[in-house]
């Protein structure tokens, strides 16, 4: 299933694309894609409706982040072998930890807005991983069965705030609109091997990253496994779990956003984004 | 006002001391100590209550996180002076800031609980600072009428998760039952002065940090303001603003939580929490 959110920021209504493309309304089956309903079991149960019976939504509505009540964005740095190498960093013996401030989520399509006095805002496409139910110490074997589903992430990343600023990547990591998630909650029986995923990202059109979570150091059920050792996972957490080679850091000259770019990403079966880019007021 | 939640994990109700120390519910009034509710304005029209008339709160019933639907639990790392040198590090030019996990967060008398692994447990008793309503890009100078009040928090480290297990705190940080946070939201009107306050921390009674946050190196105002540079702060997130000396891994040899230990900390008119610590199932 494809799920995803639409309506105006804080007022989403949950939805599904059927076969044809046609989004259809969700409202009268789940409040909304957080928490409970977000358990492999619930979602079971609406893999069952006829979509035939249920309202198409008209127009082309804007879409929200396509999952709410999100506690933790946490991401994996530095999990792509080639993109270590590129920003001059060795791959790190264990996953690198940190966390995005959950008020950085927005929409896929939703403007990304540059900071004040940021002049080193860069692009990152990574997969994202959305936990379904409560994980906490899981094996690598288990650590699937926890998981809700996959989606498109953009880990905006202001790299003076991130590297020259003072110690702890998330000050660079955690600024509004720096968060694009979706278009659609992809629930995992349609991604049969998340280790094998392309991902793209262009600027201007112009195409800077052109990978896939295959060269990923550590991968989607070792990292859920890993994190459980040291935190509970709840249903809604986002795990984004790194980004292959081509950031604007890694360029020679570096290469940032500016007002007026247009960024466009996606990973294969799980929808792409579009954001206009432009300076905060 | 010292405000606090009241009940079983999950379900928490309002509640309100009075002058007597009489817990007083507030269920009829506020629905819960979060999002609008933590607003100034609308704090103040509680303040308004004739405590007398409210139904008193039969026992002693377990109480919750002072503070409900917090978004984002921001910490001030070396953020005192004297705290730095014990770790060996130099104070930071500008603050450093990082993430635990608001899974971490719970009542300030539950079980601290030692994750599987772990050998290097340590304290920091910390001032806690609620936002009350959403706050960009704000000075220095209008900064504190953005905050709701303040609390105590515990913010439970793990060294060797945090520093030796590969960058970014986040990782010995994010443990669940490591934000213990209360027992009381006291409103700021209470708190003329956020710089003066004495606070100290007990393991087995025998006092670890006795400090002050005289001695902090940015200041409440300041730390607010600075934060909101990078994102917005929403109704309801708690920044922690950084721990005085003491903690175990400062001594000689490092002193470090064990299952059987009695942690007891406060700080001047916010309260006292008391945990009994234990190894996890």
């Amino acid at each position: 299933m494809k799920l995803l959110r639409y309506g105006e920021p804080g007022q989403e209504k949950p939805a599904i694309i059927d076969a044809s493309g046609t989004l259809r309304d969700l409202s009268d089956h789940v409040a909304d894609f957080s928490g409970a309903a977000l358990d492999p079991a619930k979602l079971a149960e609406l893999a069952k409706l006829d979509l035939a019976g249920l309202p198409a939504v008209a127009g082309s509505p804007r879409l929200g982040p396509c999952v709410a009540g999100t506690g933790k964005f946490i991401c994996i740095g530095l999990n792509y072998s080639d993109h270590a190498a590129e920003t001059g960093a060795t791959v790190p013996s264990e996953p690198i930890i940190f966390m995005k401030a959950t008020s950085a989520i927005v929409g896929p399509n939703d403007d990304l807005v540059i900071p004040r006095g940021s002049e080193k805002t860069d692009w990152e496409v990574e997969l994202g991983v959305v936990i379904g139910r409560k994980a906490k110490y899981v094996s690598e074997a288990e650590a699937l069965d926890y998981v809700a589903g996959y989606c498109t992430v953009h880990d905006v990343s202001e790299r003076a705030f991130q590297i020259e600023r003072q110690g702890q990547w998330t000050k660079g990591k955690s600024c509004d609109t720096f968060g694009p998630t979706g278009p659609w909650l992809v629930t995992k029986e349609e991604i049969p091997d998340p280790q094998n995923l392309p991902m793209w990202l262009k600027v201007n059109g112009e195409t800077m990253q052109n990978g896939s979570s295959k060269t990923m150091v550590y991968g989607v059920a070792y990292i859920v496994s890993y994190l459980s050792q040291f935190m509970s996972l709840q249903p809604g957490d986002i795990i984004s779990t790194g980004t292959p080679p081509g950031v604007g850091m890694g360029m020679k000259p570096p290469r940032y956003l500016k007002a007026g770019d247009v960024v466009e990403l996606g990973i294969e079966g799980l929808g792409t984004q579009k954001q206009s880019v432009r300076a905060d007021d």
